[in-house]
Order: C-alpha cells, then sequence, then structure tokens
C-alpha cells in the first residue's frame, strides 16, 4: 500500500509509491555518459593563472597570485546587481523590486576535476569557513534581507561550468517560502513549546532508520517525507537559527559530515549529480527560539514532472527507510 | 538592472534576470538529438491492438476492440492505490494517511508519434472532454479531497513512455500548496472584492504585453512574474472555480487554444519538452468567489537549481515581454 507522509517541517505532503519503488541501487547512475575531466583546463575562468578572466576577488584563502587554496569572485553574469537601489514598483497586478543585491562564486579547489566526495577534508574545512566568511559579509549590505548559499554539481543539477564551485546570492527580499515555513516553526513552537527541528532530530536519532551517518556536531539523515530520491538532511545538534553562528569545533565536523555524506553518495550512487543548499536566518536572527538552520542534498536521480508541478505534492520512488541503510552501509574508503 | 517581480496569485518572487538573459530563439531545442518515432510500435501498451496489456479500461471514445480514439486505463505503476481506507497515522513527528487514491493514464491518440500541435482540433476537444469526464469521475470516491490533470511530454519533463498521453491523480488530501494559494486569493477577495485571476486576466489584456493568444473563452499569456522561461497560463474568461463546469463551447476553444499555443511552442522553440497542468476545484466548490481554474504550461528549456531549491525563489533568464512577443508572433501552419 503506498503512504502519503506529511513533512513536519515544510508541510508537503509526498507520496511514498511502494507499487512503483526501485531498490536503492537502480537510482546509482551507471548508464550514464562519462568522460574524463583534466585536473586544469587552459581557458577555465576558476583555474589557477586566469585569475584575470573573473572580477575583482572579493576574498581568498592561500598565498598570492595563482597560489590560492579557495577564491571568492563576484558572478559575471549575476543574477541580481549590487549597483542601485531597492526601490519598489507597486501598480496594480506588478510588483516589483528592483534587482539590487549579491551574487557571488566561491570557487572551491584550484584543481578543475575535484568534487567534494574526493576533496581532503581540510579544503572541506576552508570551503566551510569561506561559505561562513560571505554569509556574515553579505549581510553587511542593508539592501539584503536574505541570504542562500549553495552548490550545483554537474548538468542535470543546472551547472554549466565544471569547476567546482558554489554560490551565493543575497536578495533585498525574504522569499515567501522561507518566511511560510518560519511561520509554521512559530506554530508548533507555540503549540508545543519545542523547536519542531529539535523534535525531529530526537525523533529520527530514537528511530534510527533514516540516519545516514552522525558525528560529532551534526546528523545526516533522510526525512521521513522525503521530497525524492535520497533527499538528504544535515543538522547541526546544537539548536542555533544561523549557520552564521557556527563555530570553530562545528566547522571541524561539518567538513568531515559533508565529505562522509558526498562520498556516499559518490561511491553508492555513482557520482551522482547533486544541489546542496544551507537553510539559514541570518546572524541577527540567531536566538530564534523556533528555527534551526540545517543544509539540504537532492541528489538528481529522480525527475519531478506535471504532478509535482501542479500540486506542491511529491512522488517519491524510493523509501527513505532503505534508502538510509543502503547510504548508512555503503562504505567509503577513508 | 535586474527585475524582482511578484506572482500576486502565488505569492513566489522571481529574478528577472536581465543580465544573463538570452534572447527568445536561444531557447529553441535546436542541438538536442533527434530521433525518428513511428507511429506504432508493436510493445507498445498504449498501441492499437495491445489493449489486453493494460489494466481493465475505465473510459474510451470511439468504436469497440482497437478501433479507439482515446482511452483511459488505471496506471500499471499507480503512485496511489484504489484499495484500502485511508487511515491516518500520527506518531510523533511521523504523520501519515494511507496511499488510496486514483491514479489513470488518459491515452490521447491511437498513433504513437504524435503531439498536441500536430494533433487535428477534433481530437484535442475529445481530449479535453476525457479530461472533463474523468475529473468529474474521480471526484466521485468519497475518499477523493484533490484531483490533478497533468500531461508530461519528452523525457526532459519526466516521462519514461513516448506514446501520446495524459495522467489524472486523485489523492485523499489537499495539496498544501492548492490551501495556501487558496487561502490568499481569499485574503485578496477580502481587501478588494475581486478575483485575483480575474483581475489578473483584466489588467493582462488591458497590458496586452505578454499575451500569446486570445480566443473566444480563453486567454494564453505569460505571467508578468513567470517562473521559467516561457512559463505559460491559459486562463478561461468566465470566472467559475472548477475545471468541471467547462461548456461545450468552452471545450471547443480550449481545444483550439491548446493546439494553437502548443504549435507556437513546436514551432517557434523547435518541440521542447514540456508540462501542463490543470489546477482546479471540485465541481461542489465552484462557486467560491475567490478561486478561478486555469492551466499552466512548462515547457522544459531551462533548468531549476540550487537557489531555487533553497528558497522557493525562481531566477528567470528570459524576459516575459519578450517570449511572448516571441510566441505572439510565431506563425502555425493552420
Amino acid at each position: 500500500m503506498p503512504e502519503i507522509r506529511q513533512n513536519l517541517i515544510t508541510r508537503e505532503w509526498v507520496i511514498i509509491a511502494t507499487e512503483r519503488a526501485k531498490r536503492p541501487e537502480e537510482f546509482a547512475q551507471k548508464n550514464r555518459v562519462k568522460k574524463e575531466i583534466p585536473s586544469y583546463v587552459p581557458n577555465c575562468p576558476f583555474c589557477p593563472g586566469n585569475e584575470d578572466k573573473t572580477p575583482g576577488e572579493t576574498y581568498r584563502m592561500g598565498g598570492v597570485g595563482k597560489d590560492w587554496k579557495i577564491r571568492v569572485v563576484p558572478n559575471k553574469f549575476a543574477a541580481l546587481s549590487r549597483e542601485g537601489d531597492c526601490k519598489r514598483i507597486m501598480e496594480g497586478i506588478k510588483r516589483s523590486i528592483n534587482g539590487k543585491g549579491i551574487h557571488e562564486v566561491l570557487v572551491e579547489t584550484p584543481l578543475h576535476n575535484m568534487t567534494t566526495a574526493l576533496l581532503p577534508v581540510e579544503q572541506i574545512r576552508t570551503i566551510v569557513e569561506m561559505y561562513k566568511n560571505r554569509f556574515l559579509a553579505a549581510y553587511q549590505d542593508e539592501c539584503v534581507e536574505h541570504v542562500v548559499v549553495f552548490k550545483n554539481h554537474g548538468e542535470g543539477a543546472g551547472t554549466s561550468l565544471e569547476h567546482p564551485h558554489s554560490q551565493l546570492i543575497a536578495t533585498p527580499v525574504v522569499p515567501s517560502q522561507v518566511r511560510e515555513r518560519m511561520e509554521e516553526a512559530i506554530r508548533y513552537f507555540d503549540d508545543t513549546g519545542e523547536c519542531v527541528f529539535c523534535r525531529t532530530l530526537k525523533e529520527e536519532l530514537g528511530d534510527g532508520d533514516r540516519i545516514v551517518w552522525e558525528g560529532q556536531s551534526f546528523v545526516a539523515f533522510i526525512p521521513y517525507a522525503a521530497l525524492s530520491a535520497f533527499h538528504t538532511w544535515i543538522f547541526p545538534k546544537r539548536h542555533n537559527a544561523s549557520f552564521g553562528s557556527i563555530t570553530r569545533e562545528e566547522m571541524d565536523d561539518l567538513a568531515i559530515t559533508l565529505k562522509t555524506v558526498m562520498a556516499k553518495f559518490y561511491y553508492g550512487l555513482d557520482n551522482p549529480d547533486f544541489n546542496y543548499v544551507i537553510r539559514s536566518l541570518s546572524l541577527e536572527e540567531n536566538d530564534e527560539e523556533c528555527c534551526h538552520w540545517y543544509i539540504t542534498i537532492v541528489p538528481r536521480v529522480s525527475k519531478a514532472a506535471g504532478f509535482e508541478l501542479g500540486s506542491g505534492m511529491f512522488i517519491n520512488t524510493a523509501l527513505p527507510e532503505e534508502s538510509a541503510k543502503f547510504l548508512r552501509e555503503t562504505k567509503v574508503p577513508f
């Protein structure tokens, strides 16, 4: 019998389609055309030596010239502009605001052919620190209302550039989705006196069925009502509404957790395309007792279609418990 | 300067990314690998003569045996089951309901290699009538709370079966997205005394900039805050909350409108993959003064990535006014 599960945090209903469910290993990207990617590509704007091909660097770690560990630059084809003001227009049904904001590219490594699963933990630690730095810096801009840090890996996940990079987009509006989820979290808090995220983490750890990996400060699990196959969440154990509050020790553990989870995808599902995103409030809102920052990872091993589009509901052809067991048992070589 | 537009109906914010915008013709699927598709495939379960390969037919128009015009059958790999009851489970964070519901496949034509753009208007008229019949029939089931009729065309739109077909999924819950939009529509009505859809249609017709096609009873346009490139809406001119109330004359005009719009995509954008979906309340709710049924069409010519996933906001690299002008001017040969 199929099951329709509701995600208590997002309020989304998901059909867990047992009749059409696939085994975890069937989601592996075995038949995909693979190409050899070199570690250096002369005309790649993110490869070392091409620093002049990107707009003015805003952040770097490492040495001078082409001797960097990571670099941050404005997106050359930015979705939002740093110039101008936040003017609003309201004319009947037309409501708009000038597209002022920040759009940065976060180059994760000098090596063109790397991926999170294969990077050394120290490099991922550096990346996490870069995320924190840029996240906090973006909120300094008085026009900025919300910041999203995310990564697209592979064409199926919407990226055209091969060189490993993440992105940061800071918007002059709070996305409706963020507001709605916050309202739901407040409502849960009002009803129970608890943070719905802390509650979820506690129950997930108690059940154990959907846990992928437990680190010192972070837990990776497949949500009970995962929207799509292998949709994974990484929750910090410590309650905080803002990623900006992450400590040194937590950054160490997040690097290990990210590498472990991404390696489980890499080896278990054969290097699938994926997106991940940090869902967080600003540091100013850190004390918000009903919200909790976290990371969502979506490997692109299934496709949303008309039903999802027309209802906002999802059909998941993987059983969360089976997917989690599969990942939990996937050995990673480090 | 990029612009962030809000869709008054969905409350979604969209970044209209002028800096990275492409010209309308750049969205054409010219470089896609094309394959010749035959009009009949012996082992296709939806081709005539293979009627016994599908579970028991629930509806047909045309003659007997393999002499049908359209057929409706239960989905062999149904996401929801017709059997069982709608039992709810509530255990801490785990909220679920048995996956009882309906999942039908609506075979649109005996010809394996057809597409909406190329079908005769009369056949599309028959398809629309089939939609109405199945839509109304699904709501007869007392477990059913919401019905979605949709079509996935092409692999990029999430379908694995080539033979032209639509689907119907009837769920025992109202999707949260449907509820939220309804609440917003009620709020707009409370504030203004008007249906937000009627208001939108009126302003769109007044502006004219985003109109793709105007028929007798339907108007196709690209919404002011279109989520993605060439995202198109077809609104009935007459206010009704339910597709189930569509009249004979309206069905005639919807067939013409659907064919025209799909042909504009087919010729202008080189047969892109697409999804379309009927967004509607039940016939019982037809008199709801603040809701209005409509059709959404999403050609799959751009990709959502991590930012969209993490914020619910979209980045659209096509200017709605330019896309609409392009489609308006795309000649279709009939």
